[in-house]
């Protein structure tokens, strides 16, 4: 990625925090998964969206916010099936973002926006802000970025089931990190019937619980092979124009 | 409500109860919270409909279903400068979620269904499935019911902002459990401006932590004023008949 | 509201409740269980009792005490070897009484009353008012209200072994709620030698873990047939007399 | 090894634990407290008389009970506005307890008695026995020794309100550890009127929160000048007839 | 009072304690453990050196320092193989801490010394002082007191492996505690090889789980029958002389 | 770092694996800290270091080892009062090795080498290989690895006090990962006289909590103006030739 001006705590000495603290308002928290993504793409792939879509918003809206170490590991136990794959409890989740918030409210920061890659961890994200806020009055918001680039994907993704190794998550891929790309093994998702009609894997509103291999052999859905670069810049840069609206307003209010 | 043939566990002996383990499937568990809910309604609101909508469940459903006591607390931090309000920390619902299914899983059921009426759960119901699968190696699901009813919602709410003590929810209490309702305090929203965009009260995806009195002076959303018996029974029936597919799949497979 | 003047919870919107807070000086909380009560009783027994005696404590007592929602599962252990019954871990019934009790402090209540009717609970409930003193600064109370009937009990009980689904229980429900007695099914208690000499059981100071099935076949003791309603009345009258006399002082000092 | 024969843990090597075991069923594990006992006594007094009293038990049922290092620490929030004492949370000495059952029955041991000399602890042992019958699956029970001493202390016992630095503690003391007591300051305690009525400091079954000071001034009840070495010994040997009883069943059923 | 001046809060009433906290400024806190140390010694041995220990440091710090009762049971998992050894979970440890620390910060102590006699313990208080300070605010320290005597050690110690149930150890013992020896059963260790290489166990900085008896045979290392109480008295007062700098500074700043 | 062959989990996808697991026996978790390095590394340096370092350990002991993702957050309390750093409650560390662990467990891994590179995470990791041998019966183990190169260091470090951001760990830097330095920043450590004597920090065995200014104005010790990448590639060198001898002891164990 660039080299352009953006607060990412991980190059930064306490000096330079120092500094920065003097602009910054929000502290952005990338939040990913260790899991598996079919034949297409290393298990870190949300960790590794998850820091290089934060290390763009670093750019975006510096000098006022502030891009801290990634959650490199997420709620997973879907996944566990599939070798490699490794879970958190959500209270743990919930414990490493309460310690890793409190330290930064230790620095004076109060706002904090955790950006997240991966579906599974929105229910935590969710329990965690409102418990935050509960036990240590910050402000805190949550957000998969990728909701917030309806247009690109409405426009892009052509297969029945997608939102895991699809040609979605391939193209960001390709634009933000194609180091993760297994390019000789991309192939389509092996996806199975779903057998609970209503249910989210069949565009419902009910939730239970699954293993990912009941709804696909070999982890993926969608088609990864119809992934490109342009639709992955598309995707980013549609959902970073509404997250700088979001955090604009964020700092102000 | 009815008398017909229902497995209602608050009003059986464990004589009773006995017996109906041998068809009994599913256990379904009604969730509520107990918060404010307007000048329009009481504030047992949320726990009241889940108790009564499971109970027309029990009917549809005997005799694969039972349905056990009400969970009448839920997450409702967002609620609490409202007088009455009661909120349980994400974490202690959680364990009483717990306590209640290892219970019922000593008595031979494998199958449950958290059956909610109150946004401010689902979250924290989506983390309970994922960490009861985890730990008692049990199937879970949990459901919004009124999400079950898109068509019915589509054709009756016609305000901008609702989702509580609005149109839609008077209605229902309308069919399932009058005697809850405010009737001469009715009301409309007083509805303000989200600063926040894009987010989930302006209808956009982005979750941030506020407190109710940010969105609405009066605790109510949409206009009371309109609710209707029959609105009230087309929510109550379309999602009784998505959730006896639901269940029918759930119980089968 | 209900027929008398009493400060229901669940009956009342915030406004209600704002107004209410006004006078109110005590919040009760009734805490059941639910639970096998043999052939005679439904299993929500403990919850419909602590519920119904807790209205009837906030007519008395009106306008300074505030009834809360009940607390309808508790620690339940012994009896979970008859199908239905459902037990909290001790720790989970602290945190939910926890939360309740934070939730009322915020809305200026600085004095609880935990009504109980399960006997299993007293130990729990003792243990939560000393740590919710400790972590909370809250003055608070709990008792089993029958035992503030003393003489009701001698002049009416005269079986060896009672205080469960037995002649005292169900004249309670009778008086207080006819609707969770099994009137074609009232059965002696089919009560059995208990092994260890001065245990509780023996009407002995020490306590041992036990199975409910190890004291009485069918899960009641006591004599179900003797119940009159009568009975229940004496017994709620001079337990109400009593309890008034506590909770004047507990207001004033 | 003591004076006569018991087994003693402090006392003894592996290997001789090893031999002991071919015949022990029960662990007996004294619990006492670290807290005020007024002028009279060292605040280990709990901690004491539970160690020395268990040692007599040990002698009695040898070789078929084993006794364990004390527990020293007890729950004592109420007595903590008395420079010295040191009060557990009720959750900390669960986990205690739990930790020395769960190494017991690591080396075989199914049967536990709590041995408790502490008012204070009685509703932690009863939720401690429960809970760890639910983990463990083991036997568990508890008593406060001096409940089984009704006849020595209504022959002796005179004061109004007593219980706590009181004839009857200062009596067992002469008898089992006379070098805790502080000879040249014992004095009455300095009872004051407690302002709930019904509660238990005024005989009636109500548990309310409260400190120490309320009740009493110098930190004692009852009246320590009283105080006999013959009515120790007769507690001591009528509540170790009664306990013996115990025992013998507790090892055969 | 102990035959020298000392403040043992163990045989203090709370009127001595008050008077005490008017000149002292650390609490000193015994921790020790329940665990096998060979045919040697007695199980308590770690609880007892560490309780006598603490009182000679009560003697020479006075009127400085308390000495508060004994912490008698430690981290041993290593050591459960053998018959008797108790152990706690780190965490159980932890919360036992942190409420003695909790209830002597009531009184107005702020500095706290941990005197440890076992390795085992050393990880487990190390992550307690942290915890302590984050949470409690309080100034804390711990030493495994051996360590302060590398004179004694160095000139006594002639066994390849030492550490536990060794001359030096028995040596302590001797002057400390003789009580605790088995004086007919003294025998060398019967150490093997213990596999993993540049290990804590071969003198090396891994640290690698393993159960007690792959590294000897009968629980002990080192050679018993060297102890003299000589070497004892050379340690305890090397070890006392050390510390006695570190209070004062601890006191000073 | 190199392109040599090394199970790097981070760019493995679930296929490759599945293929790794057939030969792998053990896991190696990298573990570090995000915590202010003075003037002369980016906050990240010990995470960093972890990784680079682990990963060629993963290429030495292809292909007998995986190499997990990075666990980024360390136990940096004494550092938060410098801006940026973020600590870990242990708790919270413990909780996510135990999901991390548990999560490789069910992928068929049973030995664990949690490789450190930060002095602060020390107890942490004992008291979790021991809580993780005690719950998940797996074997771990866990060294701080510049502990493993005595002789490197003996050799280059001549800095009275060193340890941290010192020429030994800006050396390592240089070799391992040069672009967390701030080359134009290096400075000596401004040292300040610690005031507790026998102290870690003046060498001696004592622990007690302490904030790193009072050691340390800049956040540095030693010199890091002193820094070669020679001395970094002897003390890799040197700690891999020993770690290999122990791995090595640990599969064939």
């Amino acid at each position: 990625m660039s080299k352009k001006n953006a607060y990412l705590m991980e190059e930064m000495s306490w000096l330079e925090v120092e500094e920065a603290l003097e602009t910054v308002k929000v502290a952005v928290i990338p939040v990913g998964a260790h899991e598996q993504h079919g034949p297409n793409l290393a298990e870190s792939c949300d960790a590794v969206r998850a820091r290089e879509y934060s290390k763009v918003v670093g750019e975006r809206m510096y000098p006022k916010v502030m891009i801290t170490p990634t959650v490199n590991f997420g709620i997973s136990f879907h996944h566990l099936n599939f070798p490699g794959t490794i879970s958190l409890l959500p209270e743990t989740m919930i414990s490493l973002l309460r310690d890793i918030v409190k330290s930064l409210k230790h620095h004076g920061i109060e706002k904090f926006l955790f950006l997240n890659s991966h579906g599974g961890n929105e229910a935590t994200l969710d329990t965690a802000i409102v418990t935050l806020k509960e036990e240590l009055g910050v402000k805190a918001a949550h957000i998969k970025y990728t909701l917030l680039a309806p247009e690109a994907i409405k426009k892009h993704v052509k297969s029945d089931s997608s939102g895991h190794s699809c040609e979605r998550e391939v193209s960001e891929a390709l634009y933000l990190a194609p180091e993760i790309i297994k390019q000789d093994e991309l192939t389509q998702g092996e996806v199975k019937d779903f057998p609970y009609s209503l249910t989210m894997q069949n565009k419902g509103p009910i939730k239970v619980t699954y293993d990912f291999e009941e709804w696909t052999e070999n982890g993926a859905l969608g088609d990864a092979t119809k992934a490109t670069k342009e639709f992955g810049k598309e995707l980013v840069e549609e959902s970073l124009t509404n997250l700088e609206e979001f955090i604009t307003d964020f700092i102000e209010n």
